[in-house]
């Protein structure tokens, strides 16, 4: 069996990790140099300034997300849904044949919508094996969260929401960004709470988000918790528009900040979801790469 | 009767009018002068270089906007809703004594969470007056929609949706706006429609917001028309919670642009409103100042 070096490989950082042959990180490096940061044609160079060392003669390199894109290094397929990971393993472009490899996203299509992910899907399928389950819901938290639904090991549905982004361009470029403080500031677990339990009973995120500047001009919160609890408003949202139920077994993979949030706000639904960090990654590729050899 | 100038000083805005005692418009002046653009203290220079010659010895101005905010001219209250245009009128904040007023806004108590209009209040008596209306639904579009009910002549409840912004933030901010014209393009009815149908049945706008990255990726839509879809999504997304009937009987008072796009996104729901344009904002002034006089 290979060696193997993982890449994820995002729009706004660059994950590397050197795999034995069992799947354990052997090593884990991390560089601010997300696709955005890298000009067309410069792929190959950031990737040996931050990596050759890693490469020997036999190590194959896969990577997962956003260098898979238009804009990335070499552009991958999507694999239409559904799609197992024998799907992927099958359309990963090739940046150097049989060495470096970018792995496939997937698409789907409702009714004339079509929705995508590039990365996320090396994370489920490395979530999957590392719980070992094959059916299941799974929330991937984050700029843009993917909420997926697997069965038989494979992808059958998911979807789309920018609650991340969303969240963002309201606490710097709303109007409500004059609310709030400018810096950053201590979560605070209360208006958190209060946001979601608002979001979930709410008339919509357009109308709900208006509260954190009514809140402050009528002195009803703290100043300093206005982000905590706008982030519930978006977070709210979100889980408003899954339909959860309380015996929903749920899969929650991301980063320890994110997963903390959502593990609270799935909690006042009576959820307490399978948490997996950010190794579902190097699971995946880990599953990925076996395929290949297999 | 006095002769009235009547201001409608927003954020971004200050529009003035020359009333005669039957409440028909003189003449009309606009300026880029919003609240926003004056430093404090400079008020009364701002309004002398705009109004001066129209203020006669025996001239009433009424004030009706933002102008009354903390960072305006001089601080106006909120009268609690329900609130008729005689318990505004009797809240006025003078800047001098029975010669220049302010006009109060309205605030509103919906289970722990406030929310406020300042000048749509105005707007609102206005269009009643115009249409011989006690009892309706209003709506008001723009950056802060407000969808406002009246019973008897008073508003009786009020929400605010941040249509406008969260379109505006979306269309400059967001990564939705790497995939659409840097420039403004024609409005786009089809796509207009479209974005509105998917909103009406969608799962909310962090998710469909979403499918504006998408339809450009799969070539599913020409760019040019993405803005419109977008527009379509974010006011389909407010008419959602609005969950209208189409018997309902629904007073749109706004800017011919917005009016237009309204009117066409409602016909969608079997609807036809009664349409005001912003001479709602002196027809409000006219009666408030009646009520002074009276």
């Amino acid at each position: 069996m290979r060696s193997l070096l993982g890449l994820d490989w995002g729009t706004s950082s660059l994950r590397g990790a050197l795999l034995d042959s069992d799947g354990n990180v052997i090593s884990e490096r991390s560089f601010p140099r997300g696709i955005s940061t890298v000009a067309a044609g410069q792929f190959n160079a950031v990737f040996n300034s931050c990596f050759a060392d890693w490469m020997q003669t036999d190590t194959l390199c896969l990577i997962a997300g956003m260098a898979g894109s238009q804009q990335g290094w070499v552009e991958a397929p999507y694999c239409p849904c559904p799609a197992g990971f024998e799907d992927v393993a099958a359309q990963l472009a090739w940046v150097e044949p049989n060495r470096i490899g970018i792995v496939a996203g997937l698409s789907i299509d409702h009714n004339g919508l079509p929705d995508v992910m590039r990365g996320e899907e090396t994370q489920v399928f490395g979530a999957l094996r590392l719980l070992g389950l094959h059916t299941a819901r799974l929330v991937l938290p984050g700029t843009h969260s993917k909420w997926v639904t697997t069965v038989d090991g494979r992808i059958t549905d998911f979807s789309t929401y920018m609650t991340g982004e969303v969240y963002a361009l309201l606490r710097q470029h709303s109007i409500l960004a004059r609310t709030m403080p400018d810096e950053d500031v201590a979560h605070s677990a209360t208006a958190f709470e209060r946001g979601i339990s608002i979001a979930l009973h709410g008339n919509g995120l357009l109308n709900t988000a208006f509260s954190v500047r009514t809140m402050a001009l009528f002195n009803r919160m703290a100043i300093d918790a206005l982000p905590s609890y706008l982030s519930g408003l978006v977070i709210g949202e979100e889980l408003k528009s899954q339909h959860l139920s309380s015996s929903e077994t749920l899969v929650l993979v991301g980063t320890p900040d994110l997963c903390e949030r959502y593990q609270q706000a799935l909690a006042l639904l009576g959820i307490v979801p399978h948490i997996i960090g950010n190794q579902a990654t190097w699971s995946g590729l880990r599953k990925i790469a076996d395929k290949l050899e297999s």
